[in-house]
């Protein structure tokens, strides 16, 4: 699917534009879809292995960005969460590097405006199919950074994000593209010669688009802003976080490969990395030339952004407080399996994973009769054991914890009230090094005071709250309050009353939210598909944009019309 | 066109269906198109003598909203431009009435987002219906309140702005059904049965909406953000300018009679008239309640409710110093021609109407030879005193200064620089008490310092610069930094090279604005045509939004998935 050095651009497009058609249809039909193999097979034989050993080539060395303005001085950052230092310095990004690259990047916008949507996508589809063919490489990246364990870190990592990636390049394809690029407009004028004007639309990207990316999810969570920033003609600066550079790395290089390849100039992608406690972002954030922002992060960070780069679209992923209302059920162990999951995969570090579970303190009904709010919180505490009895599934599921913060935070658990279930700690024979804790649940109860101060923020790790709340009614407005004051990217519910299932759909569609009801099976809450589910709504203080839509990419770029008199 | 009293929704549907897909062919399209008549006669006879008549016994009474919750108090704020108070009061809005008036609002949400966006476009297409058939009195309401002379007030306030208004109505549906209101999601798992989810996608409104309206163009300007929320299935709470509340109150009065009709709660639309220096658009932006605002006016508070209205997604149309380069011409008499009407139109108080002429030092060349740059300069204002020549025509083109603060401008103006063409007092015999000036022309030396103070910030009303520069070059410098730091709602060039139209377009792209190039006869920069023309590029200081577009639209709901396992 790749393309060989020299290409034209006449030729990306015809490699790419029938997976861009594909990929317009799925957007538009939200059937399932994907081109990027889920399976790590789908790779070769000895891709696995290659794709190790291409890490590890890369550990303990320069990650050289061949013509990219630098300061000249190396940063090493990364840490795997399995222990080791990964080692691989990047060029560090100062004031002066800064001031030297940005007008460079903005050297290259106007060529890349004039290649069009259509190479813009083809050039970005080829971006993402060399991608695609090291997946396993990106695997190991997003393994030790992100401490995911191996298969998730592959398939999350992988091709879901390659998914999001292409799903972003359609979108941005789609948007440049509603209107024609030149008209003729006539206006009639009774029995006088109508006005003729010529117009030219031509969709212009805004300047330099920032990227600041996440430990957790650097490709997930960073290839839908980054697609949808090039895609729609901008520069993109990509500042990852310093404990998980080497996916954007990899991104970045290969980005400007390609551009350097198809003609274009490499430096409309660019790397800046930083030292722990630099802080640059905060600093590009507020450049003039910054004109997109695209951050998934901390609320505080990402309300400052908001607040200051006025002179940015800025698109934030934040923190919210994800929330269950268990009501009823009628496959009760249907229903604790899949909660113990979602709760366990990878440890609890989602964006996605639920936090607060909302129980009335008077019990659900089952399919085998009431369960008090005891022994539901002691029921889904044994699921999520059994899920992880066996260390070696345990290691599969849980992964590593990303960082000391989220340690701290789940040995404070505690103190917040009565564990429901304690976290384990789990040896991994691989990585001895590696933190490996399962998750905890905590029972708190809604009424009393000082419950509120342990569940009413997020709580980012493995965490949760068994939250005893009067009724049903009681939780539907305690999901209302969260959904209005925190925000959320999930909400999931447990009913078998089509009312309640109506009442929590009115509140998600109050305070938007995306809501997932009755999940079972393979199919859960804190997972979404690209070219199918929305992820979060943008309309809640979780985030002020979803991956992916219209509302995502039409702010990257501009119309602008250049009219004349029409010619006689 | 319009429905009668008890319609349901599936007539309204029926009616008006054919013009919401005439409208999406036309956003798609851009050629020319409007289902609304600009010529007075088409309204029937005795429509002009009906609309003033409705307007005289409007004025010197009250203006009632039967069922919006109010505060007791009235207001009258509105003093014709041509000299006579209004005399007519509205409700004025208060904290008391605000904090009662927002839950009812919030309250009529459920069904208008149950009612879908066909039915929500079909009943803001019987709203414009019905604006439509009443355009004559809107015509006098914008006249005196605009001070925009009758048959502009006719045709912008009436089916120009009811053009826009349907153009909004027609990107908020094409936006909202981009994704299916329920799709089944398969996904293979080899030799497992396949997951299976269904996803349901429902378009849900923000919340309540804020309009901000403007003094100068309440209609023109108010009916693309009032549609668009209204469309997309929010709330609109509609805050005119003191100056200019009679074509919104009626606006507000309409969509009430129609929601009610429709079966939908009245107070989705409500009016919040205030005293002058009540200052509540302040207040009202920052209510929780609010998630979106649109606003037309100056740039202080424009940003200022971008920077400090977090909770909701803003739209704002500021204010830029629009600018023409004047390079070269075959068409002298044309070019001047085409100018002084663009600077004439309603004294210049667009703001779309050119400030700075950027002409060369050294003269340009046209098609009878070269013309120094005082030539010029004499030559424009010649042709502005040519069309002005005759009072009756004067008067029919300059309508009236809106207020003080625009004659004060236009007063202080001799004192900028040297005058090209001093501003001269028009009697209007209909109206004495009318305040009508002719456009002034100044002459500024872009090389000496004070000019800059001069020229570089907006001066709104009758009062353009005549900037010399140093070359070509040196005004497309001027006119990049300009679009930078001030921005700007339109631009315009005249060059006999193309590669001087060429450079001009890549300022244009790189700092994105409209360009008009060439403009003669009958066409100007200062005017655009809905479903063809952008207004604004939203691309720099002078908005942060086009009037209209899908990024105008995407922001204002968002789309909730509810996903339940799929039933056998």
């Amino acid at each position: 699917m790749t393309t060989g050095i020299g290409t034209t651009t006449a030729q990306l497009v015809d490699t790419h534009r029938p997976t861009l058609d594909r990929a317009l249809e799925a957007i538009a039909g939200r059937e399932f879809w994907t081109p990027h193999p889920e399976h790590p097979k789908a790779y070769g034989e000895g891709a696995a292995e290659q794709g190790k050993a291409a890490f590890d080539a890369l550990c303990g060395s320069r990650f050289e960005l061949p013509g990219q303005p630098v300061s000249g001085e190396w940063v090493a950052t990364e840490v795997s969460p399995y222990g080791p230092e990964l080692g691989i310095s990047y060029p560090r990004m100062d004031e002066g590097a800064v001031d030297a690259l940005l007008p460079v990047m903005r050297g290259g916008l106007p060529a890349w405006r004039k290649a069009g949507a259509e190479v813009r996508a083809a050039v970005c589809l080829e971006i993402l199919a060399r991608i695609s063919a090291r997946t396993p490489e990106f695997a190991q990246a997003v393994m030790h950074t992100s401490g995911q364990a191996f298969m998730m870190a592959f398939q999350a990592g992988g091709p879901h994000a390659q998914d999001r990636g292409m799903e972003a390049v359609a979108y941005a394809y789609a948007e440049q593209v509603r209107t024609p690029a030149r008209v003729s407009w006539e206006k009639p004028q009774g029995k006088r010669d109508p006005l003729r004007v010529t117009k030219e639309f031509t969709p212009a990207g805004r300047g330099v688009a920032l990227l600041i990316g996440c430990n957790t999810f650097p490709t997930w969570n960073g290839f839908p802003g980054f697609f949808a920033s090039l895609a729609t003609g901008n520069a993109v600066l990509v500042k990852p976080h310093p404990r998980a550079v080497l996916p954007l790395a990899l991104t970045v290089r290969i980005a400007r490969e390609v551009l350097a390849e198809a003609g274009f100039d490499a430096d409309l992608v660019a790397l800046a990395a930083e030292a722990e406690g630099d802080g640059i972002a905060k600093d590009l954030a507020v450049r003039p030339e910054i004109r997109v922002i695209d951050y998934t992060g901390g609320s505080a960070f990402g309300e400052w952004l908001e607040s200051h780069a006025r002179q940015a679209r800025v698109h934030t992923e934040k923190a919210g407080v994800n929330t269950v209302v268990i009501d009823s059920t009628d496959d009760y162990q249907g229903m604790l399996a899949n909660l113990a999951f979602s709760l366990s995969l990878y440890s609890g570090q989602m964006c996605t994973t639920p936090q607060n579970l909302l129980i009335p303190a008077a019990g659900i009904t089952t399919e085998s009769g009431p369960r008090g709010y005891d022994e539901v919180v002691a029921d889904l505490a044994a699921a999520v054991d059994k899920l992880l009895g066996d260390d070696a599934r345990a290691n599969a599921l849980l992964g590593a914890l990303v960082n000391e913060q989220v340690r701290a935070r789940l040995e404070a658990a505690p103190s917040l009230g009565e564990v429901a279930l304690a976290s384990r700690t789990v040896q991994n024979p691989e990585f001895p090094d590696a933190t490996v804790r399962t998750p905890a649940i905590v029972k708190l109860d809604a009424t009393e005071p000082e419950s509120e101060g342990a569940y009413q923020d997020e709580c980012f790790g493995p965490v949760s709250f068994a939250v005893a709340v009067g009724s049903t009614e009681d939780a539907l407005e305690l999901l209302r309050n969260t959904l209005r004051s925190k925000g959320a990217m999930t909400v999931a519910g447990y009913t078998t009353s089509s009312e309640v299932a109506r009442q929590l759909e009115e509140v998600c569609f109050d305070e938007p939210a995306q809501l997932s009801l009755n999940l079972t099976g393979g199919v859960y809450v804190n997972q979404t598909a690209a070219f199918s589910d929305f992820h979060g709504s943008g309309g809640n203080p979780a985030a002020n944009c979803t991956l992916c839509d219209g509302d995502f990419v039409s702010g990257r770029f501009r119309v602008v019309e250049v009219r004349r008199m029409a010619e006689d």
